[in-house]
C-alpha cells in the first residue's frame, strides 16, 4: 500500500490516461479506511463520475470447484484478443488475505492477468459485505473512467455477496457443472432467480453429454421463474473454459442481451434501480450499524434476546424496547 | 370498533375462556393506531405469551383467482370436523377497505365463519406492510392464548407479504392452477424457494389429468432448488377444494411435515429465527421510518437522486450526504 499520496488532479489524470498504477493506487484509496483517504477518493470520484458508465458490467457467481478463475481467465483473455479492454473485480467478505496479497488472484488468472488489455484486482480485504461491496462497486467506477470495456464482477458466493453483485452488474451469470442429478449443487436460494444467463462449465471429454442433458434440466427449471420485465430468457448454455469451448458462443449472446436491452428502457433503468438501491442500502447499513454498535443497545440486545427465547416478551416489544434504550440513550 | 375499553385483565380472562368477543376486541386494540390502545393491547399480549405457542402455524399464498378463499373455507371445514379449532388471519396491506367490514372475508368463507370451532378475522386494514405484519403476528398470538390448534394466514401476496407471512409460520403452503404450462402464473420472485408444500387446487373433472402432469413438473422444478436444513423436501399434491377432494391427504402430509420437524430441532429453530428476525425487522423499519419522515431527509433525498440520475453524486456520496443531514438536524 502506497505511503505517499498524490493530489487528486494527479490521480484524475492517471486514470483518464489509462495508467494502471494511478488506477490501483486510487482503487486502494477507495479501500482504505483512512478518513483522508475516503475524502480524497470521494473527490476522485466525484469528478470521474461523469465519465462512467461506459462498460459491460458483468457479473459471475458459482460454487468453490466450478471453474470461474478458469472462466474468467480464458473468457478475459478472448475478450481482450477481440480488442476489449477488460477489468476483473471480486467481492470475497471473506478473504482474511494479508494487505497486498495480489498473488492470490492473480495467480489464479495466470493468462489474463499478463495481459497488457486486462486489469486484474484482487478483492479487498476484510469488513463486512456491505464495506467490501462498496469498495467493489466504487472501484468499478474508476475502472470505467479509466476505459475499460468490460467488467468482469465474481463472487465467491459468501453470505449475500451475490446479491451486492447482482446489484452492481448489467448481466449476471452462473457457472455450473455437468451433474445436474446432483440437486443444486450448492447453490443457495434466490440465485436462480437473479441470473440472466446460466453456463455449464467443464462441458469436454466425458463431460459433453452429460452437460447437454444438464443444460436441458436447466432450461426447464428457468421456465418456472417469473419473466423479467424486459422479457429476457436466462439461456442455459455449455462451454468448457479450460479447453476455450463455447466461449464465442457465450460473448455473442451477452452482446444480443445487451443490444436488447438497450433497445428498450430496461438497460438503463436497471442501472437506475441499482443506483437507488446503492443509496437505501449504504443508508440502512449505516443506521444499523450506529444502532446495534451503541453499546447500550447491545448490552440490551443480548437480555432482551434471551427473553425472547423464553416467551417473556414478544419480539415487537423487545424492538420496542431497544428503540427506546437508543433513543434515551442518544438524547 | 368498540369505543369502550375493558382492563387488560378483563380481555386476558376473556381470551383464556376463549371468549370470542373479547378475542376479536382485544385484536381491535392491536390493530388501533391510538396510543392508548397499543398500551393496553402491549400489556394483554406481554401476560399471554407464555400461553402462546401451541398451535400449528399455517401461511397459505397463492395468485387470485387460484382459490384460496375456497380452500380455507374447506380444508378449515375439514379440521373443525376433526375437532380442531381453527382459526383464519390475512395480511393484505393493499386493503383500502373501510374499518370493520367484516363482511368482505367472512362471506368468503361462508362455511367456515359460521362453524363455532372457527374464528375467521378480516386483514387488518391499511397501514404499511410492516404495520400490518405485526398486527397479524400480534393476533396470532392472542389467536393461540384463546386455544386455536390451527391459524392459517393467508396472504394476497402484494408486495413482500408473503415474506412476512413466511416469517411467522411453521409451514408455508403455495396453492397454483393445473396450467402449470403458463409459466409461473404470476407467482413471484422467492415464492418457489419459501414453500414447504405446494397444492395444484381445482382438480377435478377435466382438470384432473392436467393436474398431475403439473404435478410432475412442480415436483422436478423442486428439485432444482436446495434443500431445506431439515432435509424436509417440498411435495406437490393436487386437491380440489371446491369437491373437497384431496383435503385429507393435504392434512395428513402436513402432520407428517410436523412430526418430522419436532422430531429434530428444527421446529423450534425456525421460531427461534422468526422470532429474532421480527425483532430485527422491527428495528429496521422504524429506523428507516424515523430517518426518511424527517422533513430535513426528505427534503434534500429529491434533490440527491436527481443527481444521482445524473452522474453528479455517487449513490453512496448520496447516501453519506443523507446522513449528515440527519444528524445535523437531529443534533
Amino acid at each position: 500500500m502506497p505511503r505517499t499520496r498524490h493530489t487528486a488532479e494527479t490521480y484524475i489524470a492517471g486514470i483518464r490516461e489509462g495508467d494502471r498504477v494511478m488506477l490501483s493506487q486510487a482503487i486502494t484509496l477507495v479501500e482504505s479506511a483512512r478518513p483522508a483517504d475516503r475524502e480524497l477518493s470521494n473527490e476522485i470520484i466525484r469528478t470521474l463520475l461523469p465519465e462512467t458508465g461506459n462498460s459491460y458490467r458483468v457479473g459471475i457467481t458459482g460454487v468453490p470447484g466450478v471453474g470461474k478463475s478458469t472462466f474468467i481467465d480464458a473468457f478475459g483473455t478472448l475478450l481482450c484478443d477481440a480488442g476489449k479492454q477488460v477489468a476483473v473485480l471480486a467481492i470475497d467478505p471473506s478473504s482474511n488475505r494479508t494487505k497486498g496479497s495480489i498473488l492470490g488472484d492473480k495467480t489464479r488468472m495466470e493468462r489474463l492477468s499478463m495481459n497488457p488489455a486486462a486489469y486484474v484486482r484482487p478483492s479487498p480485504t476484510g469488513g463486512s459485505l456491505g464495506g467490501v461491496a462498496r469498495k467493489t462497486r466504487e472501484s468499478l467506477l474508476l475502472c470505467e473512467a479509466a476505459g475499460y470495456d468490460i467488467i468482469l464482477v465474481e463472487t465467491v458466493g459468501v453470505g449475500q455477496s451475490e446479491t451486492a453483485v447482482h446489484d452492481m452488474v448489467d448481466m449476471f451469470l452462473l457457472l455450473m457443472l455437468a451433474n445436474a442429478g446432483d440437486e443444486l449443487q450448492g447453490i443457495k436460494k434466490g440465485i436462480m432467480e437473479m441470473v440472466d444467463m446460466v453456463l455449464i462449465n467443464k462441458a469436454d471429454g466425458n463431460f459433453a453429454q452429460k452437460a447437454r442433458a444438464a443444460k436441458a434440466v436447466y432450461a426447464q427449471a428457468l421456465r418456472l421463474f417469473p419473466l423479467q420485465p424486459s422479457g429476457w430468457r436466462p439461456p442455459v448454455m455449455t462451454c468448457s473454459a479450460l479447453h476455450n469451448l463455447g466461449l464465442e458462443d457465450i460473448w455473442e449472446k451477452m452482446e444480443a442481451y445487451r443490444d436488447q436491452m438497450q433497445e428498450g428502457p430496461y438497460w438503463q433503468q436497471r442501472r437506475s434501480n441499482q443506483a437507488l438501491t446503492w443509496m437505501h442500502d449504504t443508508i440502512r447499513h449505516q443506521l444499523e450499524d450506529m444502532f446495534f454498535s451503541h453499546p447500550e443497545v447491545s448490552k440490551t440486545q443480548a437480555q432482551l434476546e434471551t427473553e425472547i427465547g423464553e416467551l417473556k416478551i414478544s419480539p415487537i416489544q423487545a424492538a420496542e424496547k431497544l428503540l427506546e434504550v437508543w433513543q434515551s440513550a442518544k438524547g
